[in-house]
C-alpha cells in the first residue's frame, strides 16, 4: 500500500489527516497526547485496528514528557493518561485492548527504572504495530478465496489501509484477491454522515487500481436486486462472544438486505476486535455523535436549524446474519459461541 | 398547509424553488415552458402529483405565446410542447398522464376557435390542480386510521405538501392523523443524494408542529430494531398494474428492512400514479442522474474526481413487500392485480 496511515516517528505519532481526503493527502504530527486525543475524536485517524495502534502510540507520546525517576510514579502517570485516551471514542474495542495491554505491562514493570519501563513500552507499542501488519496479510490470505474471478463485491465505510497499519481488513481481502490475479468489481457505499466510503474507500481502491463504483447507502438494495452482488465484506469495531458485531452505521442495514437477497455477508476483523466480556451485541456501547454531522455539510445547513437528529456512529449486526468472520486464524463460522472461543485460543500467527 | 407549492397565476407557474429549502423560501415565476422544463429537471419542483400539475400548467404557459387563429395548427403546437415537457423527467407517471389528458382534450376540440380551446385547456388544468387537493384530503382520511396514538412512524424523501398542491400523500396521512388529535413521532430519512428528507420533510413537519427526528438513510434498520417503528408511509412515482411501486431511491431498501422487522409498509398515492400499461415494476423506466450529485456537495468534492458512480433516482418495491396502497378510494390490499383494477374503476371522489 502506498499510504502510511499511522507511524511512530520517535518523537510524534504521524497520521494522515483523513478528514481532508480525498482532496488533500496531508500528514499530521501529533506531538502530545491531547493532540492525538483530538485527532481520534474528530476522526482524523479512525478504523478499529488503527485506533488500537494510536492508543499504544499515545502511551509513547505521553511518556516523553515525564522527567522523573520514580517507576511507580511514572506508571501512575501512564495509567492516568490511558484513562484519558479511553475517553476519546467508546465503541472500537481495539483502543481499549491496546491501552490495557500497555497499562498492564507498565504496572508489571513498575519496580524497574523509568528508562527501562519506557524501553519496554516502546518495544510493546512497536510490536502492536508490527503485529497489525502481519495480521492484515493473514486475514487477506484467508478471505481472498471468497472472491471468485469476475465477482461483484460490496463494502461499507472504510476497512482498508486507512483503518489499519497495513492493507486493511475488509479491503485487505480485496487486495489479496487482486494479488492472486482475480478480477472483480466493488460497490462502495458512501457511508453517511461522514462519507468514509466516498472519501476513503473509493480513493484507496482507485489508488490500487481496483474497479470501484460509488453508491449512496440507500442504493445498496437496488444494486443487490438488479446488478447482482456475490459477496459483502465489512470491518468491525467490536465483536461480542456470540459473534454479534458492532461496526459503522449502515452495516446492520446491509446485513439485513444481504439476507433478503441471499448474498453472503462476511465480517473481517483481527483477534483484537473481539470482546469476550460482552456476551451479546446488546452490551456493546454505541457512540452517538453530534447532530450537526447530519444537519450540515461544510458550512451549509442541509436541514432545518434545531431539528432533532439521531446520529449513532455504529450499529450491531446479529450473528445470525453473518456468513463468517474472517480473522488471522481463518474463517470462523457458526456456531459462533464455541467457534470464536476455539479460534481465539489458537497459537498466534 | 402554509406552503403554496405550485400555482397558476394567470401569467406564470409560480413554484417554490425547493432546491433552496430549508435555508430560503423563495418563489419562482416560470413565465415560459423552457423555464418550467428546467425547474422540473433540476428538481426546483418535484414530487409525482406536483409534476402532474406542473405538466398541466406547462400547457397553459405554452399556449400564451400562440398568436394564430387556426385551431388545428394550435393543437399541433400544443402537441409538440407536450412532447418537449415529457423529456424533462422519465419516472413519475403523473407528468405523462397530465400531458396526455391535456393533449387529448386539445385534439378533441381542434375544430373550435383557438380562444375556445384555450379556455377549455385552462379549465382542465385548473381541474387537475383542484382535484389533487381533494385527493390529498381523501388519502389522508383513509390513511390516518393506520396511525395509532403514541405511534412511531417512518418516511423517506418528501411526499408532503411540497410534492402536491395540497398537504401531500405520505405526509398527508400524518397531517390527517394530527388533525384527528393523535400524537405520534416521525423518523424522516434524509434521502441521499439530494436530501429531500432533510431539507423538505423535516422542514414541513416542523412547520406543522409534528415531532420529527432526522436520520441518515443507513440508520433506518437500527431505528427499527432499537426504537420500535409501528408503520411506514412512502409516496410513489409510478405503480404498475401488479402493485410494484417505483419511488425515490431508498424506498425498496426501507421495504426490505420493514419486512425483516415486521413493520407494515404502506404506499400512499392517487389514481394518477398508477400506470396499468406496466404489468410489473420491471417495465418502469428508472431515471439515472449525474454522478456529481453523489460525488460533490455544493462546490466540494466528497469523492475522488472521476470515480465511477451509479446514481438511480428511483427504485422499485416488489408488491409482496407492500401492506397496502392508500388511495383516494380507500386502502387497496392484496391481491393487487385484481384489487387495483377494481379500485380504479370506482366513481371519482
Amino acid at each position: 500500500m502506498a499510504v502510511d496511515t499511522i507511524r511512530w516517528t520517535g518523537k510524534s505519532v504521524r497520521i494522515i489527516d483523513q478528514t481532508l481526503l480525498p482532496g488533500k493527502l496531508v500528514y499530521l504530527d501529533c506531538r502530545d497526547v491531547e493532540t492525538l486525543w483530538h485527532a481520534i475524536k474528530t476522526l482524523k485517524v479512525r478504523g478499529a485496528p488503527a485506533l488500537g495502534i494510536a492508543a499504544a502510540f499515545s502511551v509513547l507520546l505521553g511518556m516523553q514528557s515525564y522527567k522523573g525517576n520514580d517507576g511507580r510514579d511514572f506508571v501512575k502517570t501512564i495509567e492516568k493518561m490511558c484513562a484519558y485516551v479511553a475517553t476519546s471514542r467508546p465503541t472500537a474495542v481495539n483502543l481499549f485492548h491496546a491501552l490495557t495491554q500497555m497499562r498492564v505491562l507498565a504496572k508489571k514493570n513498575e519496580r524497574l527504572s523509568v528508562a527501562m519501563i519506557k524501553a519496554i513500552l516502546t518495544s510493546e507499542a512497536m510490536a502492536i504495530y508490527e503485529e497489525d501488519r502481519a495480521v492484515c496479510r493473514a486475514m487477506g490470505a484467508h478471505g481472498a478465496k471468497l472472491i471468485k474471478n469476475g465477482a461483484t463485491v460490496m463494502t461499507v465505510c472504510n476497512a482498508g489501509a486507512l483503518a489499519t497499519a497495513d492493507y486493511g481488513t475488509a479491503l485487505g481481502v480485496m487486495y489479496a484477491a487482486k494479488e492472486a490475479g482475480r478480477k472483480f468489481k466493488v460497490y462502495a457505499l458512501e457511508t453517511r454522515p461522514l462519507l468514509q466510503g466516498a472519501r476513503l474507500t473509493a480513493w484507496e481502491l482507485r489508488q490500487n487500481k481496483i474497479d470501484v463504483t460509488l453508491i449512496c447507502d440507500n442504493m445498496a438494495a437496488t444494486v443487490m436486486k438488479n446488478k447482482g452482488v456475490d459477496v459483502i465484506f465489512v470491518g468491525a469495531d467490536r465483536i461480542a462472544a456470540n459473534g454479534d458485531t458492532a461496526n459503522k452505521i449502515g452495516t446492520y442495514m446491509l446485513a439485513v438486505l444481504a439476507k433478503h437477497h441471499n448474498v453472503p455477508f462476511y465480517v473481517v476483523a483481527p483477534k483484537t476486535t473481539f470482546d469476550l466480556k460482552m456476551k451479546t451485541g446488546r452490551e456493546i456501547p454505541i457512540e452517538e455523535r453530534e447532530a450537526d454531522e447530519v444537519r450540515r455539510f461544510a458550512n451549509i445547513m442541509t436541514a432545518p436549524v434545531g431539528v432533532n437528529v439521531f446520529n449513532p456512529a455504529f450499529d450491531v449486526t446479529d450473528n445470525a446474519l453473518i456468513a463468517g468472520i474472517v480473522t488471522e486464524y481463518g474463517i470462523i463460522q457458526k456456531p459462533y459461541g464455541t467457534n470464536i472461543l476455539r479460534a481465539l485460543q489458537a497459537p498466534k500467527v
